[in-house]
């Protein structure tokens, strides 16, 4: 695929690091929050076996921010958000959902706390800058909401530890997970964070300054590659190994948390107020009618992702579909998450999917499907970020 | 480039025309809104001289709408404008302006009036579903805001008139630029409107039943074959020449609508309120510093659109940037649009651009590059949709 084939010119934007990612041999692009992000560094899971066993640089700075500044700063991202902020400290992030007023989720952002009025929202793909443009409008708070230029990579995998060592030195070793620092890097200005979109031991490096794209990438693949580390691009095996939520795929704007079993992230009983916070309430009153849940698919290994919802059939009915899908060449069984019947939702159940290739059996199983914590005890990675953060 | 180089899955959404268009030689995609867009047929050149010299069928379901209804819905919809809506009448289109508080534009979308209560806007490549329902939180005022199964098809080009003709009958041929009725084809539920993106004589067809994608494609192109019709995709020759925005690449949230020369949009002494108001009367009281102008740009015809932003620069100083340009085949000519310092704005000045090919010279022309009234005596076409709607 050549960029040019697109034939938008300048309407998508590119990332500080698209040249070095074509230097580096991506050769595949989509598009998320307007701009192009590498989805093909050569084959998928030679890119998955690097994230679980060494570490992959990525170029993710589609995760565009939006910054929240000002006195009301604090109380406007409360609003925002159903989860409660009132514990939360200068340095940490928190994994939040953003909702409309009728409880569907617009993103499913990291939250970062950069001061007591100075916020960013690490975005999924979706013009969060609007909305949060929108309800300021009459807020009656004072805000300034901005898209900064950030632009974050993901240094992810069991490696990425030594590495970030040998970048930043010993300190970097005490940041805790869902914590990050302001630093630089021979003077580029960077925030550090560990976190990231991978289920691996991971950080994220926000880069600020646009310009430094190039340097910044070259300067963690010339220090990485003695500890293996390769270029590489979100891995949808392992986030999906990781039961780990792509948002349009596998949620939407008609999607609430508690379908998603999310309900951690929704704080119904702080006194602050929130966007949703009456229709979610009515939601958690009157429980759900249709529920998240993981399936192993039989059959043939899929040979790529899903790239159209499946439906779920049991017994022939439709009760459902399936959202996400691909073959887990570790666990060596087809792997999904679907959306489905709440009757149709208990571990065990026996269910129909229609694929692209017809009509397979399926069992609804635990998620995540590869549980991270058999590892942590060896490696001290740590659990998926979805699942504590 | 295949679809699976994406590797995401579901995460983009696929319009209801995909199969169709894949079926008639759709050979590459880009993402908007969201969703897959073909923009491959075959060469770029040959889809702009089938467009001008006969019709083309675009999908389109990528303008996806944003539906506004509900008691307060008309007070709402100005809200978001600043263009006056008083006088618009039910079966009516207008081009407008989304601005934010700070006055930059958020998107330029084709509003419809439905009912006295009931609009759409047809959206360019932003979330303002995000915006419109962020702005309605706090407003206080009665609408429901959500984005319906509407998808459009853009039949574009001279011939387009008789290919209606042939579909609806010849009361098609009444309606007027920029109006729309209701109607089916085939008991296919439908909005009709004489507008479109291609500075040529033109019609939307808006599906508004997605199940019915693949019939309604089969539908236009059976009719359309006998007229010469092809399938095809949105023109950058066509869209360039006739000096049309597409937005990110020639307008985004940091420019304003009179830096574009949209005055007529931007309605600063109606009495009733809208967004960004006191920020657009700020801006017109202390003049504009920079201003959208037409480039003609010498060298060899350039094989395709321009895919960064070019600098423009006066005696070698930096002036400004090309934000889209293109090889026109008809004019002979490199035309681009360019954002540039007001000093060196005026019809004729010289100036240099960076291409990636090296430097260049320009000369600063009139938009649009192509001036259509020298055919409308002899076509009865209209003039460019952003010039009169």
């Amino acid at each position: 695929m050549q960029l040019q084939d697109f034939g938008f010119g300048t309407q998508i934007r590119k990332s500080p690091y698209f040249d070095a990612t074509v230097r580096w041999g991506a050769a595949g692009f989509s598009v998320y929050n307007h701009m192009y992000i590498p989805r093909d560094f050569g084959d998928p899971e030679q890119n998955f076996w690097n994230l679980v066993n060494d570490a992959i640089l990525c170029d993710v700075a589609v995760e565009r921010q939006v910054e929240i500044t000002g006195p009301d700063a604090a109380q406007f991202v409360q609003m925002l958000t159903p989860r409660d902020l009132s514990k939360m400290a200068v340095g940490q992030c928190k994994y939040v959902l953003i909702c409309n007023a009728e409880g569907g989720i617009l993103n499913d952002p990291i939250l970062l706390k950069l001061a007591e009025d100075h916020f960013w929202l690490s975005l999924a793909d979706s013009d969060i800058l609007l909305w949060a443009q929108g309800v300021a409008v009459h807020s009656g708070l004072h805000v300034s909401i901005c898209e900064p230029d950030v632009s974050p990579l993901q240094l992810q995998g069991p490696k990425s530890g030594q590495i970030m060592e040998a970048l930043f030195g010993p300190e970097i070793m005490d940041l805790r997970y869902y914590w990050f620092r302001e630093m630089e890097l021979d003077g580029i200005p960077l925030v550090v964070s560990r976190t990231g979109w991978s289920s691996e031991l991971g950080y994220e490096i926000y880069l600020r300054d646009s310009t430094y794209g190039d340097a910044l990438w070259q300067r963690i693949m010339a220090v990485g590659m003695a500890f293996g580390l390769k270029p590489g691009h979100t891995s949808t095996i392992r986030r999906i190994e990781g039961g780990m939520l792509s948002y349009h795929a596998d949620a939407d704007i008609h999607t609430n948390p508690f379908e998603l079993g999310l309900d951690r992230l929704v704080n119904l009983d702080m006194e602050a107020d929130f966007i949703g916070k009456f229709a979610l309430q009515r939601m958690r009153d009157n429980g759900i009618t249709r529920k998240q849940v993981g399936l192993v698919i039989d059959g043939d290994p899929m040979t790529g992702p899903n790239t159209a919802f499946w439906t779920v059939n049991a017994g022939g009915a439709p009760v459902g579909k399936v959202t996400s899908a691909v073959y887990s060449p570790r666990l060596k069984k087809n792997i999904a998450l679907a959306m489905v019947d709440i009757a149709v939702a208990e571990l065990g159940t026996g269910l129909e999917v229609l694929t692209h290739q017809g009509e397979t059996t399926a069992t609804v199983v635990e998620r995540p499907f590869y549980d991270p914590r058999k590892r942590l005890a060896a490696t001290g990675a740590a659990a998926p970020a979805q699942a504590l953060a």
